[in-house]
């Protein structure tokens, strides 16, 4: 059975990588040779995928921009061409699932049976036992939101309680009391790199999916050098829209291609 | 343009009826002579729907339940379905999506545009900018998780911010500071009528989605008498298993339909 923890240790040491590249397909951005066609947005990750795939330790299809356009079965496509040509480099289905155990378990069972995906992000706002059903799938990844890199997050993540924010509460219940099976992880975003290294100090070598690096405008070594951990790992530090649209026209799989590398290296220039 | 708010309060008068039917279909629960039938997902759906309809005010069918079945489709059918044969009942679609503003903005196409819902329920984890591309789709209805229904609700609803509990920071949120187009819902657990009445009393006349009252042992008499606005409505008051699967054999859509007239007619008598 695979592990996602453990196949994104294996990941983080043979690729020499930090990378996450996000999949957040727009249609309305890609190059004109695609138009038209109905496999479009498979077509389109696909490439980015195969080109990004040396400079990366992972993937992360955002389900949202598949649902939009009746595309499941592309994400479907998309995620079986990963495992079958990309062995060894995990795939985070980005979803911020929470519901209800006996809905959760429905969205497991999305995440992990139909789409094969290693690792799922959730939202705590519902509480562990809208977390529980997914840890239920052994192996499987689950990636807790705690401050997400968006300006709104501070609405609720900021509040104080018990002295300190609410995102330092869900870093410590994720830490310790819902990690029992050691198969969560947390998301910071890269917005706020102090943040970062509050959440690091609480929770140990648990892995922190960094979103905001590249559009959202995080800077790359505060975020290294506050969300590394002593091996100089821990995080898969994502990109989404500066990877795959580096490029506009035909050549965009050769600058998505150059763009990962170029943000490998920025990561690895400060671990 | 269909105006979600509107269509709500119409239907509360025309139905004299503050149930809300939810559909939560799981296949391995359907009557034997749905077995093996492609589009046993819909059948059984709209079988339920056309037999509760007489005495339900809105239609709840809840996302996760499709995904895991690959049946976004016969979600699709069933909306449209209920809008052509059913015109005036809203249909909220149970999503509890929560993403950054460009992420939300393919969500708000998927539930909207794709799925023709008139209103959707949404997470307030991120904060208002993951609420806002919603907004703007003008007449539809944004159901904001407040106090949910599960245990494990507490865990972060409950925590102590400013002096009061985290869900009712949400609840006065949602009623002085993001609700300025008056398309807003908030979602408070049946679990916890005392919890109701405090939500009432900060957010006026702002429908609330009650689930919980049947599988999950909410007190009809309490929930009604704690959420009731001053016409006696203001509430879509969610079942769904104890109705949907009221009964097991080829009889399930009258026993469907049965346990809905008498979940309205509990509802009624304390209204």
């Amino acid at each position: 059975m695979s592990n996602f923890i453990q196949t994104l240790n294996d990941a983080w040491q043979r690729t020499n990588s930090l990378l996450c590249v996000g999949l957040d397909p727009e249609p309305s951005k890609f190059p004109g040779a695609l138009a038209g066609r109905a496999d479009a947005i498979f077509e389109f990750c696909r490439t980015i995928v195969d080109a990004t795939a040396p400079y990366a330790s992972s993937f992360k299809p955002q389900i949202a921009y598949f649902a939009a356009h009746r595309a499941e079965d592309q994400l479907e496509q998309l995620i079986a061409h990963i495992h079958a040509n990309h062995p060894g480099l995990p795939v985070i289905l980005d979803a911020k699932r929470g519901d209800i155990g006996s809905t959760a378990e429905q969205y497991a069972r999305e995440a992990f049976e139909r789409y094969q995906a290693d690792a799922v992000t959730v939202n705590p706002y519902m509480g562990f036992d809208s977390i529980e059903p997914y840890l239920e799938h052994a192996g499987k990844g689950v990636i807790v939101l705690c401050r997400t890199s968006n300006a709104g997050g501070s609405d609720l993540q900021f509040l104080e309680t018990g002295g300190r924010p609410l995102y330092q509460v869900v870093a410590q219940l994720a830490a310790q009391k819902w990690n029992a099976s050691g198969q969560l992880g947390l998301v910071v975003g890269a917005t706020f790199p102090k943040e970062i290294e509050v959440v690091r100090g609480i929770v140990g070598d648990m892995p922190l999916l960094i979103p905001g690096i590249g559009a959202q405008g995080g800077d790359v070594q505060a975020t290294v050098s506050a969300g590394r951990t002593a091996n100089g790992t821990g995080m898969l530090i994502n990109s989404s829209r500066a990877i795959i649209y580096a490029g506009k026209g035909d050549d965009f799989a050769q600058a998505a291609a150059q763009a990962a590398k170029d943000t490998r290296d920025r990561i690895n220039a400060f671990r």
